[in-house]
């Protein structure tokens, strides 16, 4: 049994971009009753892939566990990449699919969303579904704020966390 | 054996509100010798419980492991809510008797915590006793500091990352 | 099977200092086609020892794990200290020989290395190999930014998040 840990962070989109969130596999669509100026900030997340922030830093979790490399050597990097376009489940997947060629199987992970939104609390059994399915075994999905503190704290942006344990098949 | 993570930070609460601070399960009398500008400022901690960030950081690892939801969804959020006013190590107690209600059990846990105050190091022997003793396993505690960089490195607040190990029973 | 957090952060020492950068358990010469500003504001890192934040991440994640305290304690704290100038790997092969003597020994080990600079992916596999050889057991290294936010997207800094396990022998 193997352990890795992964870390991402994303900056949110500022207005008028159009581009939508997706965190923790699933889509947020900005709240109708929310503050204007918030809601305009995080319309979505800036990058080449949909910045999924908790699917980013469990995919260098699994990867690592496994001894694989991270994120970058098997997605790439930039507008160019294999990537790019792609969304935090199916690039989830296609890392569990990685895993299993070279003789790996994750059994547990874990991720910590940090940020002031989206309210992960609100849909947390189906982001954890989400990964789940997307991963093949239990994945679990906290969230919490840092109080107005930081970057995390003033909204620019969106950080993760994760944890996860894989066995040699 | 089930992997999960947590993360919390929290403010220190402004000079005069009279909290006092609570850290990994121990609280923490301003020095007499401190400097008056940080010790005004790190009188205590905001918010509804002792703002306990290690505990906390702990509780989410080990709801994670055994995937039981996080602080928020066992203790509720605001003022009104069943964990308000609960002392970190209290509610360490009641999550643990959660995982054994639910068939499971911490093996072994661990937490870094991230600021300038508290010392950990004074006391540190101490910290892991009290949080070992709440969870029934050992708990390791560290303690570093950002180099006065970002939120935690200008004193305004405090954050801790936990990992922990689960077993079924 | 135990497990162990470890996290630490060091800021970029200023121009003129002279100091090398070593993180991961290598050196990072400053590259002639880097900006003048960025170069200069990385030379090296401060701190009493190489400032490898790599490694001390690793270091408290791995005394965690067993229990056995942590960098400060080991090392201690200052100029004065024993680990003072002492490069990563070697503050890493001491530290698993401390291990070693209290019955304990590295089963897997991960790092995550959060910065603008060094450029990580470049030379990955030789970190990994550097880390894994002064531990003795497979250590991952991953790396990534925070899109130009908080104190290491600005430059100011790096950081780094571990994780280990570590079994009685």
């Amino acid at each position: 049994m193997m352990i890795g840990q992964g870390f991402d962070a994303h900056r949110f989109a500022p207005a008028g971009t159009g581009r939508p969130l997706w965190v923790a596999g699933l889509h947020w669509p900005v709240p109708e009753d929310a503050d204007s100026t918030v809601a305009a900030r995080y319309e979505g997340i800036e990058g080449d892939s949909d910045g999924d922030v908790a699917a980013h830093a469990l995919i260098d979790a699994l990867l690592s566990a496994a001894g694989l490399g991270d994120i970058g050597s098997l997605f790439g990097v930039g507008a160019q990449a294999h990537g790019a376009g792609m969304h935090g489940a199916d690039m989830l997947r296609e890392t569990v699919s990685h895993l299993r060629q070279h003789g790996f199987a994750p059994t547990s992970a874990s991720v910590v969303i940090i940020g002031n939104r989206p309210k992960i609390g609100t849909r947390r059994a189906e982001a954890e579904s989400a990964l789940s399915q997307a991963i093949g075994c239990r994945v679990s999905v906290t969230a919490t704020t840092t109080d107005h503190m930081g970057f995390t704290g003033r909204g620019e942006g969106i950080a993760a966390i994760a944890n996860a344990l894989v066995i040699r098949l």
